[in-house]
């Protein structure tokens, strides 16, 4: 067996939005194993806009690689507990292999009917952060409209679907392509979706949900943000979790929404969170979603690129919005 | 008894801020009371800045004049249970008299050592925002470090007051005048102020506030609310009251906040409320706050505009920022 692996590592500060110059291929050979280690043969790494933020702070660099959830094989054991053939989560990503102890991985065995790859999707960090977000910060309540921000993105796509899973009323989403607007309506069955391009997202949200709406699950910030605030209830909530419109400039962020005090005059609750705080959610969320899966009644979609060559691609891709779903980079089966 | 009452109405919108003209006086004679009515004579009204707010909306006159909060006394009843005599809170302000329904009174019996006007103030909807805003909005834990915005006005002091009441850590607030800094500080027992002219309130409430902040109660927004987000620690709390800076401009409200997507980063929460949804919480304030005026550790402080024929004067003087606590028009004693 190998031993080779090869890298991705961040070189520079990325200025603005990130360039493949920002990052470099490095190759080794795996360390002999320390008792209690094992080696990991990564299948599947996923690329999430979080990692643009990080790549502001300074020694971003950890083992191996870069931070990033992975899916991998044990291939070489000195761990009684993780025998090869053992499949794992670990956070150890951007690098083709992982040497690791018990407690920085988690096993998972994928039920019957689940693809492993959903384990990085709507079973994993994604679809955690749309059911903590719909449940613990939302509190979406069943009958209650939503709107979506970036709904055809990995986190997006699982945020529809798992509200549909808790009785949400009407689902509401906007995207960045015709193509996405479609595959929000005729895929994920959305009830409306636009394409934030056409016009402005408080006259297209105002448009697709006459009546307002109770929740909006955010993901992009700026002019998004201002439609929600805008179109939301009386007593509504942002669930506010990402905002890739200024991840590549935060020090020029987009224009701030100029109807913020709706906060106050519709008495809103407008909450920021992580799923790092709520991970103690995974088995509610295994449990709501599993026998949905099973049953085709969630799709575990993504955008699968093949080849560890192409995680930089794959990144950048993602910042383009050229993914559906959730991003993934296959590195081997 | 003179049934003769003075009121003021409404007689136009106001464009941006108020001026005179925007009201008038009428007179008239109270009508015969119907079984069941009572005639109040007003002693004490009420102006806040939410009526600002309310007097862009329709069809805002009520009764003999307009909505405020107001203590009187029944001066004729046909209600036996609220005799002659009896003091009673109620909401139809604006005027010298009304005539009431025991459903539209509140019984109002100050115990020893309480001023009545207090029951406009610390122990009224002013003290019942500030306790429902620390409380059950931010629930302001015990040690944690709070800044408030207009921190010299009537619901501002009575936050600064509970909050030392309920075990807060550093007590912050911002003011328009240097004798109102002066007055946080030196009366009122605030740790640090600063007058938001002096410089930006981002500068000022960092260098007042170096290790950061956990609750910001913001009554003013634009700037002031920027300034929070910026200090706010990690899962720190916005109790968003009011925003007294765009009330005269909706249309043209005070720059947004550029930093906003802060609440995502740092998992905040910003919260807007009425307390007309916590009227239930008047009993915990009441039992908290009594016995501390009664011992002299809270003050009721307001600035009392003698007169019923001052009471525009008294309104427009509070949008000018030119009380320190609660603002009073005395009508009677």
């Amino acid at each position: 067996m190998s031993r080779t692996f090869t890298a991705v590592r961040q070189v520079r500060r990325p200025e603005g939005v990130p360039v493949p110059e920002d990052f470099a291929v490095v190759t080794g050979t795996a360390p002999d194993l320390r008792a209690g280690q094992v080696l990991v043969q990564n299948l599947y790494l996923s690329v999430d806009p979080y990692m643009r933020g990080l790549m502001r702070r300074e020694g971003w660099a950890r083992g191996f690689g870069l931070e990033g959830r992975s899916l991998g094989r044990v291939v070489e054991s000195r761990d009684p507990a993780l025998p090869e053939g053992t499949t794992v989560f670990h956070h150890h990503g951007w690098a083709t292999h992982a040497v690791l102890t018990g407690d920085e991985v988690r096993t998972v065995v994928a039920p019957p009917g689940v693809p492993l790859p959903a384990y990085l999707g709507v079973l994993g960090g994604t679809g955690l952060t749309a059911f903590v977000g719909l449940t613990r910060i939302a509190r979406l309540q069943p009958g209650e409209d939503l709107f979506v921000s970036a709904a055809a993105g990995g986190v997006g796509g699982s945020v529809g679907q798992i509200a549909r899973l808790l009785g949400a009323g009407r689902i509401i989403g906007s995207a960045g392509t015709p193509a996405k607007v479609r595959y929000l309506i005729d895929v994920l069955g959305f009830d409306a979706a636009f394409d934030y391009h056409d016009a402005s997202v408080t006259e297209q949200l105002a448009a697709a949900a006459p009546d307002g709406i109770d929740v909006c699950f955010e993901n992009v910030g700026g002019d998004h943000l201002e439609a929600a605030l805008a179109a939301l209830r009386t007593r509504g909530r942002v669930a506010w979790c990402g905002a890739i419109a200024e991840y590549n400039n935060p020090e020029d962020p987009p224009a701030a929404p100029r109807n913020l005090a709706e906060i106050m005059r519709k008495d809103l609750r407008v909450e920021g969170f992580g799923v790092r705080d709520h991970l103690d959610a995974r088995a509610d969320l295994e449990a709501l979603v599993i026998p949905h899966i099973q049953a085709g009644r969630i799709r575990v979609d993504q955008t699968v690129v093949d080849g560890f060559d192409r995680i930089v691609d794959a990144f950048l891709g993602l910042l383009r919005g050229e993914n559906t779903g959730k991003m993934l980079v296959r590195v081997a089966d």
